[in-house]
């Protein structure tokens, strides 16, 4: 692992071929496995600079364009406004790695790969994977680009529990940790609503227990799904602004089962969008393992294995995420606390719900670099 | 109309037979048109002592039951706290009335009934009705009771806005208004989660556009549908508390695709329940109804109309309702007070949300009878 890394776009790194397969949290193993995934900036010398950006539910390894041209080709990247040259994650100074989560669609291997033994997708026979399984596997990738430890990790939602399952899983390699807009447990209520989006795509008939053709997915219930997921990242505030009362393309109410309201429209829109860039059972997977997502268990909680750890934190919540509150930071930052760890916190005031962690916010910005610049270089 | 009138289980009333059509607020007009009713207690000598109680989108006549045998035939009341002999609204002072809306499915007309040109169920050739629409069949059977005057209005939720409808509609026909847990103009964020609702209904394949057959209804969709709403009911600390991350009769993690946690089984019990009590084209329409409902539009705002207007006031708002949180209640109040009219106002603190006020609670009971006792009898 002599070679030198810079910015690179999608490459592929696929492991545990034949008997060197990946365990998984569930007693099953995985194999092979291929991570999709992207970097950007130049690992330096003594390899410390790389941060490891993790992303959320239906993110993929695209955290940023790489250039002009992959700006114009694949258009802006999820959190293109905080990672690149002179921006928050400053990618002059860091080398950023972003990959494809274990369990998604979007080049790493998931329900929708093909199962060596049969030939077909996977679909149902794609074991359970779990936060952990997510970051085992993002480990074998960290092994295999010669980083032995990450200056730091950082993501917001399901990126934040991968985040923190990374400090539980393997402290010695995280120097820094930035968790946004997160928890250490996934609450009832954000169970609730990743079962009814699950219940949506299930009772599609068109689902086929997970066994639908590749061309003809189970899309009507995956849109309903999405349609769920975007009212759980806004905020009442947000969407009386964006929206508010205000009528779609009409003068006057329809008095028929159309869209009349504005918000109807944007979230027609954005369910039927989502059926062409994601996988219905990808959602399902990756949904169950955020529920199964619990570092602070009564009997054995994975958090308090960080007692005394190297990592310093630096927990971030907004005001209005009413999916991951920010009283969850709170105990959160409690548990690390008790544990001796080196944490700060950061409440920012932000009326747009969870979505705030993905919107340009020049505090956020501000945070997260001086922060990272104050990381002690070891 | 001088009947005596007592405690009565369920009647109907029909009207608008023939050309004497109720005119509806989409231009269109409907007869013969069936309202399902049931009245508690005795109204008096001068019909001066008749309280209305407003039922919430899925709820129906049944208030409380009627004598013991009724409980033990048909359970109890959706408000069988607050409405007795000696409880809140105490059916030994007042004669209670609840009737079935317009829309919905328990015993009045609805896209469920029979199309008098057709002789087939209405389905979508329903009429489009509006919240002013189901008041304006109240209002006929008040008159058929021979019921000059209400003594009081109450309700919540979509039952609320029914409140709120009746002050402005018949303001002399109603003395005193309790709106409770509602809105005067349906949110951005109510609107959403009736879309998704409407939408997870006219997806299942089995819809047929609102032309299903009655044994053969889209109960996986309205299943979803109902899911979404019991969410919208509870609030996260509610749901902490009941279900938590709680196992439903597993010791460990399923790794499949069941539910794994209280909180799934409950909302996929009362999803499938729901199916058997309730009409799907019945939802679409009266959730329609909520999102149009707007006392507060811009150009010609409704609630003007009470100005020095004659009814009395109690709104009730709770803390954890995040469907129409108090702030919303505070508008209301404004707007009244804006307009002269006498109004109190109660914020109580309760963590079980928007489902609170079906909830029995002494400060509740103790609020509602004491300003019913001081409403002023003229």
């Amino acid at each position: 692992m002599a070679k030198s890394l810079t910015t690179d776009s999608l490459q592929y790194f696929s492991f545990a071929e034949g008997t060197e397969c990946l365990p998984l949290d569930c007693g099953r193993s995985l194999g092979p496995v291929t991570l999709a995934y992207e970097t950007w900036g130049r690992l330096n010398a003594d390899r410390s600079n790389a941060i490891l950006v993790l992303h959320a539910f239906s993110g993929d390894s695209h955290v940023a364009s790489h250039d002009q041209a992959d700006l114009q080709a694949n258009g802006p990247g999820w959190w293109e406004t905080m990672v690149g040259q002179g921006k928050g994650i400053d990618t002059n100074k860091y080398f950023v790695i972003c990959s494809n989560i274990l369990g998604s669609c979007s080049g790493s291997t998931g329900p929708g790969s093909i199962h060596p033994e049969t030939g077909q997708p996977y679909g149902l026979d794609f074991p359970m994977v779990t936060i952990a399984d997510m970051v085992r596997a993002q480990k074998v990738l960290i092994d295999h680009l010669g980083i032995s430890r990450l200056y730091a990790v950082t993501g917001g939602s399901v990126g934040g529990m991968q985040v923190l399952q990374w400090c539980v899983s393997y402290p010695e390699m995280v120097q820094a940790a930035i968790p946004l807009a997160t928890t250490m447990r996934h609450s009832a209520l954000c169970i609730a609503f990743n079962e009814v989006a699950r219940q949506a795509i299930m009772t599609d008939p068109k689902w086929l227990q997970g066994k639908y053709p590749e061309d003809a997915p189970p899309e009507l219930g995956l849109a309903v799904a999405r349609m769920i997921g975007h009212i759980t990242y806004l905020s009442d505030k947000a969407m009386h602004r964006k929206f508010g009362r205000r009528l779609q393309e009409r003068e006057d109410l329809s008095f028929r089962f159309e869209s009349d309201f504005q918000i109807e429209s944007y979230l027609n829109y954005q369910g039927a969008k989502f059926v062409h860039r994601f996988d219905a059972n990808s959602l399902l997977y990756i949904t169950k393992a955020a529920d199964y997502f619990d570092l602070n268990e009564e009997e054995d909680a994975a958090i308090n294995r960080l007692e005394n750890g190297p990592v310093k934190f630096l927990v971030i919540s907004f005001t209005s995420d009413w999916l991951y509150p920010t009283y969850q930071s709170r105990e959160l930052v409690q548990a690390l606390k008790r544990n001796g760890c080196d944490v700060s916190f950061c409440e920012i005031q932000a009326d747009c719900g969870h979505d705030a962690f993905l919107l340009p916010d020049q505090r956020l910005t501000t945070l997260i670099s001086g922060f990272l610049d104050g990381v002690k270089k070891e």
